[in-house]
């Protein structure tokens, strides 16, 4: 495997300049796809995924996306390479652990479109870009999606629509999430009001690191859980202009209350985590997301100054155990990572 | 009252030069005393006390101690002057609080000999000095008391000796103490340990305050509980020659334990209480204490460099809620000394 992944500079959804960019991190928009006349995964040999395997990598590379398609295979990936691909958002956990002939294809340098192969699916084709852009996002996977179709032709239902492994992804198929920064409602303790509100709108709410992982750094990924008796605009058009607008607004209110009515305890706790994250000499992964997390807080809210979004943005994936490992060159265990993290942070003023 | 209290450059037990001192802040002497024919304060009237107020004042100002005695009449000095006093060890908290009749004298500008007149006993007698120094302390506080004795007579009985308001106070009526930073101990889990073996030496353990108080900042105060059926020279040298000398033993090895076998998390502890210090927006007074004390063991341990440990001694003094109040010179609420108290910490390097 090549090592394109030495470098996040090029990353598109690490922007800072997106729309909405203080609250919104990125928007994303996945499709769930089988091949027409290959057998489901549950159902599929060794061989067939191979095939599977042959068609995407051939039709892909063919698709015109304005960008190179790398390819990955994951059989032979070592564990760190398939780490860092996680870490990026291009495959999943599950992905990353099977032990079955699966691969990824992703466009390069900016990382935006990538194909999971052989996951639930035969293809979880995602477009991920910073700030909200769902709209954009929608586009530019809906193009690469009818290339692809016309090319190895989807199984789909006429009155079903596209189907799928999984009964909740049957129909459009599409799923768009959000990946939103909420320390304001987290430091207000309006957070909770925020998720109960979500999840009764049948919204996932998940950490920056998906199912089951906790929303370290204040990172909340907000997705449409059913896709079934909705087109696939109208589940874009409620996230794109009500759900999401709503979410930042009440993010808004909640930076200005701590503006207007907890300064000092809003400054308090934007320098204490500067401070940490400079003198520190130990640090996890899951705290130095946080620190990040209140020190982009600072910046967006004036509070802190000389410190800049792309740097804060590029550290919360670069403190990533396997990018960290990457960034030293050096296979640590989890007491030397610790260390490394505490080390790879800015170096304290003047030292 | 005159406001000798404004600075605390002269306070002799602040000096870091003491024997021992990387662990002994300071070593303390206390006398208990009655007045010959005078009523004790369980049955004295309002005139009995400022009698005794009156013949101490004269004759502990007659007495040759090398410095000038100055005198704090505690019923006209207002609650932020007599919580100066208590914060500078001078006055028990007991004594700061009464409403009758009483007083405070002082030896000026070092503070090391201060006499509570009318507090449980006519007099509390104490000298204070920086380091190991119990037997230093002893003398000057012996002379003063001979002095003293000789001019005014003190209530005692051949057998039992000195005659105290409590029984555990007969006898000598010396209490020997010494003000000890043990955050090693701390750090290595064995403060526990140190604490139980101290109790069953019918030791007492304090904190940096006294009777009830939490051990903030690491500094517990060790002290004799009874002084009848020993001497004063056999309290002493228990003391000096055998107790301290082994809590010191002990604190010693558990910082060297730490350099040894688990620096980076050393390292980690007191670079990160340096930050906080640093970067704090609002502090409380214990918090800065163990702050203060966690970056001492720095500085003392080479971890950190460029503070200096007379900086730490007086911020710890500094930091506490009347003695913040003199230093901004205004009467603040608790959240106001909160960020007065993270804005007088030393500013931030480059700030």
């Amino acid at each position: 495997m090549s090592d394109p992944m030495s470098t996040v500079e090029g990353v598109q959804w690490l922007r800072t300049d997106g729309r909405e960019g203080d609250i919104v991190l990125s928007s994303r928009v996945r499709l769930a796809r089988n091949i027409a006349g290959l057998p489901f995964l549950t159902r599929a040999t060794i061989d067939d995924r191979r095939h599977v395997m042959r068609l995407v990598r051939k039709h892909s590379r063919a698709a015109e996306i304005g960008e190179a398609m790398e390819w990955f295979d994951l059989e032979s990936a070592s564990r760190s390479e398939r780490e860092i691909l996680v870490e990026r958002h291009l495959i999943s956990r599950q992905h990353a652990k099977g032990d079955e002939p699966r691969a990824l294809t992703v466009s390069m340098p900016e990382e935006q479109l990538a194909v999971m192969v052989n996951e639930e699916d035969h293809l979880r084709i995602q477009l991920i870009r910073s700030g909200l852009a769902l709209t954009d996002a929608w586009d530019q996977i809906n193009r690469f999606d009818d290339q692809l179709e016309s090319r190895v032709g989807y199984a789909f239902h006429p009155r079903m629509g596209y189907l799928t492994a999984c009964p909740t992804n049957v129909g459009t198929g599409v799923r768009v999430s959000v990946m939103l920064h909420l320390p304001g409602l987290k430091l207000t303790g309006e957070i909770d009001k925020a998720r109960r509100a979500a999840k009764a709108m049948s919204l996932a709410v998940r950490g920056f690191y998906g199912e089951g992982s906790e929303a370290a750094g204040d990172l909340y990924q907000i997705s449409n859980q059913t896709t079934l008796g909705k087109s696939e605009e109208q589940i874009l058009e409620e996230f794109e202009r009500s759900i999401i607008p709503d979410v930042i607004r009440f993010e808004r209110q909640a930076r200005e209350t701590l503006l207007d009515r907890r300064r000092p305890m809003l400054e308090d706790r934007v320098q204490r985590a500067l401070g940490a994250l400079l003198y520190a000499r130990l640090l996890n992964a899951d705290e130095a997301m946080q620190l990040l997390s209140q020190v982009r807080l600072g910046v967006l809210l004036g509070v802190i100054e000389g410190v800049d979004l792309r740097t804060i943005a590029e550290l919360q994936l670069l403190t990533q155990p396997a990018h960290l490992q990457r960034v030293v060159g050096e296979t640590l265990d989890q007491a030397q990572r610790r260390r490394a993290r505490a080390d790879f942070v800015p170096p304290r003023p003047g030292g």
